[in-house]
């Protein structure tokens, strides 16, 4: 059992909020509105809180569900608050036209997000490859990157928890491939195969 | 049916060349060595050809079976030899770590061979997700990009005809994209999935 905070109470926070409930763990919801975190942790029910934007989250895992212009300045905004925690970033940074990305360096939100994170904070790319329908109907694999050999048991340990696949795909700096299999899934949702009723993920093949 | 040259003999040439045979298509093999050609268009069977190097290749279908160095300069050889054709770059240019490409614009293989190709020929970027071992035993998904929509029903059947799975990303473009892939395709081979054992796919989640 984990115990998460999400910062944002729109719908990613609602749907893996809803999953992080339903698998035993300890869920606190930040938002910007006091009123929007206090609805979606009544909804979630199972002993949800909220906290305070800004305070110290009491989940150890720190689920960043924001668009992704708000990721970078959130972790900025609360700073030492985020000491010693694991962020996990779920953003896609998709251009205007959704079949591009937004920045086109060799860089990801995850990672940029780490470089101004405070000391003993170890940030995480993962759920950005699924999209919500799938992930409030389906058991979708779930791809994620990241350095800490210990955070990265506890972000395996959760997302076990939702009933979900881990899938590491090595360390931070894959934020920036998988934010590019973000768009991938975009031009595979816009050519044939629907929207909302697939995930990329691994499928395996033994002798 | 689909009529398919290889450009190149080496293994991937010799992997879907056994699909393509198997799945009752035409195939003919190219490759400076000519002896090397002769010993896959053998080991194919299926009444599979040779061709010479450099001429206009038999197949409507061209794959260029190529490490990802040699795929432009060899379409930029051919020249004229591939007016009309419909050519598939599957390569990997990886870097020398196997974490990132070996160029980090918004461009590929693909993009780049179909800026030199002759007239009336469209480019694909396909296969480059699967892992050659996987492609031997398995019947792994086929992401695939390209721009003409004639010449991606030809594509589409043709993979259908290896028993395989056709899944269109998009267009031409999308192949930066379909690279990308593989970058994380070999990560996900480094992290504890292992390889030669799996792929990425889509897995469908219906209501």
């Amino acid at each position: 059992m984990s115990s998460i905070t999400f910062i944002g109470a729109g719908n990613m926070a609602r749907t893996i909020g809803t999953r992080a409930v339903a698998g035993g763990n300890t869920v606190e919801i930040m938002a910007r509105d006091q009123s929007k975190a206090e609805d979606l942790a009544k909804a979630l029910g199972g002993g949800a809180t909220t906290g305070e934007w800004g305070a110290v989250p009491a989940g150890d895992i720190v689920i960043t569900a924001l668009l992704h212009a708000g990721v970078v300045p959130t972790v900025a905004e609360y700073g030492d608050a985020l000491a010693g925690k694991i962020i996990i970033d779920i953003s896609n940074p998709f251009n205007a036209t959704f079949d591009g990305l937004a920045h086109s360096e060799e860089t990801s939100i995850a990672q940029e997000a780490a470089k101004i994170a405070p000391a003993g904070a170890s940030v995480f790319k993962a759920f950005n490859t699924i999209f919500r329908d799938v992930l409030e109907k389906g058991r979708p694999d779930v791809f994620f990157a990241g350095d800490d050999p210990q955070a990265k048991a506890a972000v395996t340990a959760f997302i076990e928890s939702l009933g979900l696949r881990p899938l590491d795909v090595g360390g931070l700096k894959m934020a920036h491939w998988l934010e590019r299999a973000g768009v991938l899934t975009v031009g595979l949702a816009g050519n044939g195969i629907g929207h909302g009723n697939f995930a990329m993920g691994v499928k395996e093949f033994t002798d």
